[in-house]
């Protein structure tokens, strides 16, 4: 077959060039492991219109040869399948369940620990058009204001750090989540906190934490494409 | 070679039939996933001397054909590792770092939410020579008395079930964590809710909760065995 084409919307900020959705950051982290690269239209959450052919309203949407698949999930089961001679993203088909487990875990565990760090930077970096939606659907799901969210930043910010022990201890025996080199595991974890490093200034690691120097390490992967990622 | 003779030293509670420890259901569970037999030695937390071979003193314990193997984590290693041609505990080497990180998600996050439920109930039934032993341990862990942990039990409950959304959302795409069969990933989660159901009343789980429903398949492997072992 020739070259595949693939086009992928990605949230996108005030600033066209700050993509920072975690959701989007595990998708890139998984193109590039796979030796793909991919036009990168910016959208923002208003622009449901720009993916109506999409049937649904969320990025990632990865469009490759013509054919539309969303959300992150199953781009990376798409890529996996459609790339077979491509580095694995799993590792084995006994390894994917247990990557989907990680997934729902950095989804429902740390996502929302993060969440309430970097909010109102979030809020202030979303084109404007974007802020009433942002602020609205974000209250509703933590049913609370985004500044009562954010009050306590000592707090939320120790919280993340506790979220993340599963990660450390795992780290303790190996480089990688996945163990000697990253895969889709490690990128679902890292593509949260690469939605920090996009648009917050706050650290939300210690130097002399393991799973500081393990970001360290995939910031540098794919020729440090992560670290080279515009932030705010 | 001939049948492997495999010792297992199991902690028991004043009853010693009760076998309650977490970790060592992680390795029951292993070890009858490989199909194997061992004896089950019972053991209280203060019979040290008892596996001061071992030059450590926590069980589970293995001793496989003289050769010993403490921890729950290398025991499955070294089952692996040693009875290559039974079932894979993880599905092939990619699974196994992720494996090892749903241990340490349920070490780190899971374990001290139930623990906080059933804590009490650990207490009442462990052997007199234990009490002074456990309380003191565990009251320096969490930095309060035993009744101070124990509380507020619809919170902790509430708690564990959130806890567990992990699982449940991963569970909402396979029958098992593993996938279509269960594997050490299922073993790790399962092994906290069998030290739940052995030693404690209180039933953690919702009968809608998809994670119900998983457990109830767990308990039916093997011939029943966990369902049939021996509860307070």
């Amino acid at each position: 077959m020739g070259e595949a084409v693939l086009k992928l919307y990605e949230l996108a900020g005030a600033d066209a060039a700050l993509r920072f959705s975690p959701h989007c950051w595990k998708t890139r982290m998984a193109l590039a492991h796979k030796g793909l690269e991919a036009e990168r239209i910016p959208w923002r959450f208003t622009e449901k219109a720009a993916i109506s052919f999409t049937g649904q309203g969320l990025v990632p949407v990865l469009v490759h040869d013509g054919e539309t698949v969303c959300d992150s999930w199953r781009i990376a089961l798409h890529l996996e399948e459609r790339f077979p001679d491509r580095p694995s993203l799993f590792g084995g088909a006994g390894a994917m369940p247990l990557a989907r487990f990680i997934n729902s875990w950095a989804d429902t565990a740390l996502s929302p620990a993060i969440a309430r760090v970097i909010i109102l930077d979030i809020l202030d970096r979303v084109h404007e058009d974007d802020r009433a939606y942002f602020r609205a659907s974000r209250e509703q799901r933590f049913g609370r204001t985004l500044e009562e969210v954010a009050a306590d930043r000592p707090a939320n910010l120790a919280a993340v750090r506790q979220a993340l022990l599963p990660v450390r201890r795992a780290l303790a025996a190996a480089d990688f989540i996945a163990g000697t080199a990253p895969a889709y595991a490690d990128y679902c974890v890292f593509g949260l906190l690469m939605w920090a490093r996009c648009i917050s200034p706050v650290e939300l690691l210690e130097t002399g934490d393991p799973v500081f120097a393990w970001r360290d390490r995939l910031l540098d992967v794919f020729g440090g494409m992560a670290r080279s990622a515009h932030c705010a």
